[in-house]
């Protein structure tokens, strides 16, 4: 599974979550992980949450982390939706060794009672796709939210401690499921 | 998905994580998720992992956690160990709101450096078995391993303080589960 | 999994078996299965049997079953299609209850010699959709084949009647499903 | 799917349910549905049902069906639930053909209130497994259930009756299976 | 699994990669192999292979394959490239047969140095595509790719050779797969 | 997938094709090939193939092939059929290049007109597992089938070339499996 790190300042409008975009836009070939900070304003037409229909979905600056996997033919959602969990508990495991106490509701984070992360998966048949962003700031976010920004909270992270964080994110993120794999073959089944 | 807490006092000696047991020995017919307070003792012929091959598995206390799912057919190992690391997730946060800062790699946590858990996963053809279980005292536990057990270390949970633990925990893993079923519901696919 | 009964008039165009169509129409989440009274006139750009292309598919009265099944990751046409099979018995049991002898082909019912029902199954990776319906009368219905109405047999069904029986087909259907996943755990495997 | 009818007389011990017993027996390779007339006595261990422990499941003359399906690859439990309930289904339908009213209630079949079949479906990871048996006699049959026989209603069917019927049940079955098949490759998917 | 060999002339514009075209195109229900002699020119939109995206995929005459699976439900991209591989080696196999001995690497085959084959597998939720096709001449083919055609080499096969290859080739696969069939029905699993 | 090549001289008595057997005799966690020159007597409790029961399958010297694949969950033996003959076909194309022209029927290699090689492939619910094997002489094989060694043809490889061979043929097939995994992630799906 390959890690990549995008330089900072591509908007996630919503395209990012299509299949294959690692493939197309960026020349990644398999299972991937990228992360990038930039501003977020999702194209109406690039919804994948039915619930969110009708929503405005942005913010002036997150973390972006856009996740394929090709391991599981054909695509699952629920094993899709399993990894996202992995993956935004990882997450609240790691701010919390930043010092960053969070509470997790599904696949949401709430730091100082603001929403501090958006995500959603989906699949096509041969690949599954996790996005996961986290605010920076709490500028640019819808008006009828409380949201909050990881460069606002008694931490002040700054970019560059985000980054890092990016990084240890998506390197336990890939250790879980290589690790998972792992134990796979050590088990004696029925 | 049932819940069911049993009274203190059996044994773990390996053979409740068979396929069927909830449903041979409880009655209870369906997905499940049991648990009780007793010791431990695995029979060498119910050993499921191939690497605790010729070691000692006990402890003279521990809270236990059985699960069962049916919901997946043919049963999936990948899946199955997916649901695993949520739990053992869930178990760390819960604890982490409990006061008790614990250490997790892959399905073990570690509290003050002493290993607190055990687990393992399995299947037959039509259900998946998760079997999770923390020291709650050091004693019985094999020489050769650092352990440690909840009504040890600072926090000093007593029995009282373990059983609404475990409960907490069994909530919060069936409620996982089935959020992750409703998000699937609100998605969409390409 | 829900069943809803919806007020009477609806037309059947054909979108209502697109994937997703309960929540979005209904804001009804997760498997459902919906039934209401009304015409239909399917377009022709939502044809899902592709022998039908170049048909009319239309009725100008109809009890219509739309389900939808969330429970199986990815779907799977072959499942979705028993589940049609089934549904399809069921209704012909209910029918002769009634005191209305019927003949099924496929998934076709026939009543005195005339086609009283469609038919048609698809899915989207995520979800298995099943569409049934049968005539209240023969009127609006395609003049190249021989039809014939609930509500113009010799049993007459009034509307009452076949609200009703919609109801007993749905709450049948789930009884069903719910009935096969019990006895799944209580099955010995290999 | 081949068929084949067995002469008269083979007990049924709960042995032809094991995977591969067509091939192992009979020579058969390959999806088959087998069929004769015989006694029936189930060893306990060869019992399939748990519910069924403890409990004689005996007759002195039944009609038995034994279905293998290699078609679905890994074998998956809901699946082969599905194709039994089609399969009473059929059952049902068929003896109504012929004059004999009866009940279904999931996988059993109850004629003049009393039980008339016996059914269980099972896998191993390569195949599904479908036993279906009515009894012919009401003797034989354990003391604490009320059963009834095909010889013994109204209808009193004959040997050369029972042996007719099976036949049809067995080709209406393999029918329809063949004709799910043939539906799924004429649908538009999304 | 139906063969079918059409009449020479056809233009394969990419079109016919596309699920169920088999049935619309040629009214042919199920699981089929249709082969034909025809030129060949991908329109830009019917791109299949993402590695294409700017290429001209293109030749004045080449025997053509394609191949629609409906039997794994649903469809796996996974096993779709492993029968596309095992057509390829019998393509090979047959070849040599007639003297003509190329190179295989991946699912590309070469002849005297040039490229003398394409092809490209995909599906959708209920069914599975492969595309095959040879040069038979180099005419035609990109500017920017050595190739070469079976009508060039030593062989100089003629059009009643081609033809007679590609039944061939048909057969043997058809053969193949049904023979893995057979091979699971005689096999003890764990 | 790791390979690996053991010091000649170990008898395969089909114990090796249990599930996990690689892990538990030579530490090796994860998928692999492992390849080894050595006798071959198959115990009559662990023969695979039904069609092989009470044959005697032995021979003197072999060279032999266990692969057990992991990446599959659940395992299916369709697939594993497929990698089966995918491995026959490389073996088959690099005799070829070896100047050693041999005949496939389904998974077996005839050189000669005699037999050179065995091969089955079977699964648990968590792996995939293939044995093939190929004599390197006739003798202590059984008398009732004409057989052929690689040793004995005219080619008369020695020990180092089949050991080179054995090698090539793992490499081979690790990429084969590799490269098809790479297809899949650069394909357009419907």
């Amino acid at each position: 599974m390959k890690q990549k790190t995008l330089e900072s300042g591509m908007l996630y409008d919503g395209s990012q979550i299509n299949p294959m975009w690692a493939f197309q836009a960026l020349g990644i070939k398999g299972s991937s992980i990228v992360t990038w900070i930039g501003p977020m304003n999702i194209h109406s037409d690039e919804l994948i949450d039915y619930e969110d229909v009708g929503l405005e979905i942005k913010s002036d600056e997150m973390v972006h982390f856009i996740i394929e996997h090709f391991d599981i033919q054909p695509a699952d959602m629920r094993l899709c939706y399993h990894r996202q969990r992995i993956l935004v508990m990882i997450v609240k495991d790691l701010l919390e060794e930043l010092g960053i106490k969070t509470l997790r509701k599904g696949d949401d984070i709430y730091l100082d009672g603001g929403k501090l992360s958006v995500s959603i998966a989906t699949c096509s048949i041969s690949s599954m796709k996790i996005h996961f962003a986290m605010n920076l700031t709490s500028q640019g976010t819808p008006d009828d939210v409380k949201t909050t920004g990881l460069t606002e909270c008694k931490a002040h992270l700054t970019h560059e401690d985000v980054t890092k964080l990016a990084k240890n994110i998506s390197e336990r993120y890939v250790m879980e499921i290589s690790d998972i794999e792992q134990d796979i073959s050590k088990t004696r089944v029925f």
